[in-house]
């Protein structure tokens, strides 16, 4: 579960390593290489077998890559982490280049000369991206060659071995949906885009559409594996065998074929050969999978993958589930904030304690529930002051902070339990706040209430529910860096698409689609504010003289909201019949669970303004 | 200016001239031939000579397309034609078709044989356009073909003449940049792309590019033209002798080459031969050209017109103009809506008499400005009762109501003035409104208000600004079914990209860009409400506390919004001090110039709420 993240990478032997990576370029004839944070499957977390960059370089950040010349290399990073890449990495080994000024391909194409070869692992690239590369590197006379084995992979002696987590079986009373149904919908969608068979590799994807969970990955239940899923006939799941039980094994061989990774790529061919149409998502598919269809004589047919869409409808059960984590996961939370109130005071509570306390907190609701916290859904960021204001910050030994007297805490975590993911932010004032960071908590409240009542019609979209989050803080000349919500999984990856609140966000919003719902305002060098719930797409009430159906959201996370920093005169009359209604629920969702001390401060925490 | 719209269409002929042109096909060996509503410019209004559409089918409408096979033949029109194709289109002629529900390949793919051959004039479609088309034959095995010379120009006895309007110089002092500064400007985006030249087709990117304007389409000041614009050196006119007098002839050659348009085919041959790297609009430019760069050897960069943006950025000159043509535009609306007022309650008032009534008063204004009304800016949209609630609504004889008691009237208007262009709606109070009229009205009045007084940051894009407008309407159930807002010409087309406040408004709004601001709502059968001013985008005034540079808006209409339909209870104290503070605006802007009588109907109709 919690983990501090001290630095994994090797920083005295990065200069070592990239030495023998460019031998072993030279023998295979290439005169680069490009690393990036990537798996086979494009997952958000990766396995301690594909920190290849992290290895390399020393560079531990969540987001990056690197690239090897002989003569030069570079590790492109993010605004978030141009401090840490510095100090992780060597500069006698590589340079740290930020992408908003010099993204990788335009860094590469400055230094290559014609005739020059750049090697890629197609097995870590998504057609998209390889052929974006490609395209830089043909552009000024070089090519982008795919390697057959990782040359990394060669020189990394004690790589840790590929995960082998158990797969379980989710059952159908939670994913609400049996295995041949789901088969049956994809094959619908496989005949409207005219294609034989649909490419598989999003460890999401494949875990939905079996009903599977695993341990592969922290923080995400999807085993890894690869699928084909067929318009006509068996679909083949390529998953090691070694995390299959008995019992799961033949429960999985009642509905596909089971196989080794290893036989993918002959299966691919097998597809391909006979002219077949393969439907795979170019954003999300390995380049070594698309290209072997080509390659093969298939047809690739490129397109949305369509579980994306299938998956983030959540159906009854699954939303009843949601409904039952919050509840878990909110009581932890209440009882994690009183916690707080009692012991902040005494000014010995850090980051790193507020982490571990909440996630103890977590553990003791889920057992009290008969239920069980499988894993946190991702690194807890607990910032205290002004760590609070670094928008993706997590805490290690060296920046650990203790809660200020007069300053503000800001901790986002979420909860992986078996009946749905959870996710929430909340700002909690430590001492007294000033009038600034009221006015500005406010604000972020006023938006966050702004699209939990939002009532839209159907085929708005993200980017235009996102908008309702910011107008509070654009009257006043204020505006945050980041998107407004992300789509969530069931028991499955906190950030799920393909809907999302922000600019990009150009899917339509559909009932039964779970978002978060996370406004922010930050001063650097001083505070964060973050306040975060997840919601439920649902058809809105009907509308006294209403004309069109409409859809709403329902508010799934049940957790105060510091009162002490709201300032009742800016809002409207709706927006505290808002938040008063908001309070009311989660006190009466709790009350009868908590210790006395507990629900006397949940009675003031929810008090009606 | 003002025609009234009676059919041009001849229903009876058209059996005939469909069987004409079936003989035509098959002497080309060509199994069907595709008819758009379009010019070689895509210009919004068609001259008379290109309205091929009508003359062949019989439909009139602004928009639609036909195709015509041996067996059968179609007219593809969008809901707001459906009633008016079914009447002007003899059945036995052609089948009218709702694009909703079958477009136009749909259609065509579902009747084509592998082998057949289907014509196309590649002047009327674009690159764009030609693809999506080619592609639907291809995948059912036909084939797309592109004639040399439009058949149906060969069977259409007395084809009017191409228009001739003489091209005039739009003066600097209203351009604001001469035409040495654009092209330079130009030259540096075409730099950026690595483009040696670019293609333009569109009359207003070329009337913009040279300061000239003209009269060959009603309604639109851009003279039709063709231009090849270098990086390097001279650019290339193409434009009809006749419509340049000896005076504007020597001032454009100082600055460029003039050609006849027959010479432009060649003139692309030459660029391409030389291998050079040609831009254009795939979305603009038509696929004989597109496709010339190409056959000729030369490279095709595609990619948006760099002028549309330049354009769209308004400078000083172009603004102050506007502000001047509001002035003036903005009496005649307060003239021509007291004299409603005075009128309408007489019975005798109806859609024709208003819409001349409008006109009068705008010459009027702009005389006494010592100005002249060139043109209205489009065909005058002016809906008694129901007619309102046709959002594309014309009136012809047939349709002209007369404005009845306790109803609603909706005009929409604008003027072409050398100094700028307007776009004006108003929605008025015909005796009593009812509740719910008021209800509407106000929540029309209160999006509206929404956009006009919106403060955002850079980066914004009309889809987020789009969103204001409607929430009012949201929160009731309602909503409308067009966007917000459409871009503005300087003294040139009234719909102008590539900025707009709708789903698709993905450009960021940006200081200069003149947008309308018309949220609407509407009963069929019983009425319609819009209200449309002219903004500004302008970089807001400072915001105490504000952390970042914020965008706004400045309105530039000036009429007032009829207080007899608003319900001030609905509004927010923000919302009345907004409309109290633009009424003032209107007030002082026009009351010296008013008789005693419109000045003290003006006084009431401003009156703070």
């Amino acid at each position: 579960m919690f983990q501090i993240f001290d630095v994994r990478g090797d920083r005295a032997a990065s200069a070592g390593r990239i030495a023998a990576l460019r031998d072993r370029l030279k023998e295979e004839n290439l005169d680069g290489f490009v690393v990036p944070h990537a798996d086979e499957h494009q997952s958000e977390y990766l396995p301690p077998s594909a920190e290849r960059l992290a290895w390399l370089t020393g560079f531990t950040g969540s987001a990056g890559s690197a690239i090897v010349l002989h003569d030069e290399a570079a590790v492109f990073v993010d605004g978030r982490y141009t401090l840490q890449a510095t100090a992780e990495v060597d500069p006698a080994a590589a340079s740290v280049v930020a992408v908003a000024e010099t993204p990788p391909g335009k860094w590469l194409s400055a230094r290559l000369r014609p005739g020059d070869r750049v090697g890629y692992d197609p097995w870590l690239f998504t057609l998209a991206e390889a052929r974006k590369l490609g395209k830089r590197c043909a552009d000024v006379g070089a090519s982008l060659v795919p390697v057959t084995a990782n040359p990394i992979d060669a020189i990394w002696t004690r790589r840790p071995a590929a995960p082998l987590g158990p797969v379980e079986l989710h059952p159908q009373g939670l994913a609400g949906e049996g295995i041949p149904d789901k088969l049956r919908r994809i094959a619908t969608r496989l005949g409207e885009k005219k294609a034989d068979a649909l490419l598989l590799a999003h460890a999401d994807a494949i875990a939905w559409t079996f009903n599977i969970r695993g341990s592969d990955v922290a923080h995400n239940a999807a085993p890894l594996a690869f699928a084909i899923i067929r318009r006509e006939g068996r679909p083949q799941l390529f998953i090691d065998a070694r995390k299959l039980s008995n019992a799961v094994r033949s429960a999985l061989a009642d509905v596909a074929d089971i196989a080794e990774p290893s036989a993918l790529l002959a299966a691919i061919e097998a597809e391909a050969g006979s002219k077949r149409r393969v439907l795979a998502d170019p954003e999300g598919i390995p380049a070594a999978l698309g290209d072997r269809v080509t390659t093969a004589g298939g047809v690739l047919v490129e397109g949305e993958d369509p579980t994306a869409l299938l998956k983030a409808r959540k159906n009854t059960a699954e939303i009843d589930g949601a409904r039952r984590a919050h509840l878990r996961d909110g009581l932890a939370l209440v009882r994690f904030l009183a916690w707080l109130d009692r012991e902040s005071p005494r000014g010995e509570v850090d980051e790193i304690g507020a982490i571990e306390a909440l996630e103890r907190f977590r553990i003791a609701a889920a057992h009290d529930d008969g239920s069980a916290l499988v894993d946190i859904s991702f690194d807890t960021m607990a910032g205290s002051g002004p760590n609070g204001a670094i928008i993706h910050y997590r805490v290690n030994r060296a920046t650990n902070r203790k809660l200020d007297q007069d300053s503000l805490f800001l901790i986002d975590s979420g909860g992986q339990y078996r009946d749905g993911t959870t996710d929430v932010t909340r700002t909690v004032a430590i001492g007294t706040p000033t009038a600034e960071m009221r006015d500005r908590f406010t604000r972020v409240l006023r938006g966050h209430i702004g699209v939990a009542r939002a009532r839209f019609p159907a085929g708005t979209s993200g980017v235009q529910i996102d908008v309702l989050a910011r107008i509070p803080q654009w009257e006043a000349g204020l505006d945050y860096d980041h998107g407004t919500g992300h789509g969530v999984g069931s028991f499955l990856s906190v950030h799920e698409g393909p809907q999302r609140l922000s600019k990009t966000g150009h899917v339509a919003l559909e009932p039964g689609m779970i978002l978060s719902n996370e406004p922010g305002s930050y001063r650097t060098g001083a505070y964060g504010i973050r306040i975060e719930n997840l919601m439920v797409v649902t058809p809105a009430a009907a509308i006294p003289g209403g004309e069109r159906p409409m859809l709403g959201f329902e508010t799934l996370t049940l957790a105060p909201i510091d009162l002490r920093l709201v300032d009742a005169a800016q809002m409207t009359r709706p927006e505290r019949d808002w938040l008063n209604a908001y309070h009311a629920r989660v006190r009466a969702a709790h009350a009868k669970r908590l210790s006395p001390e507990d629900r006397a401060w949940l009675e003031d925490a929810t008090r009606a303004i």
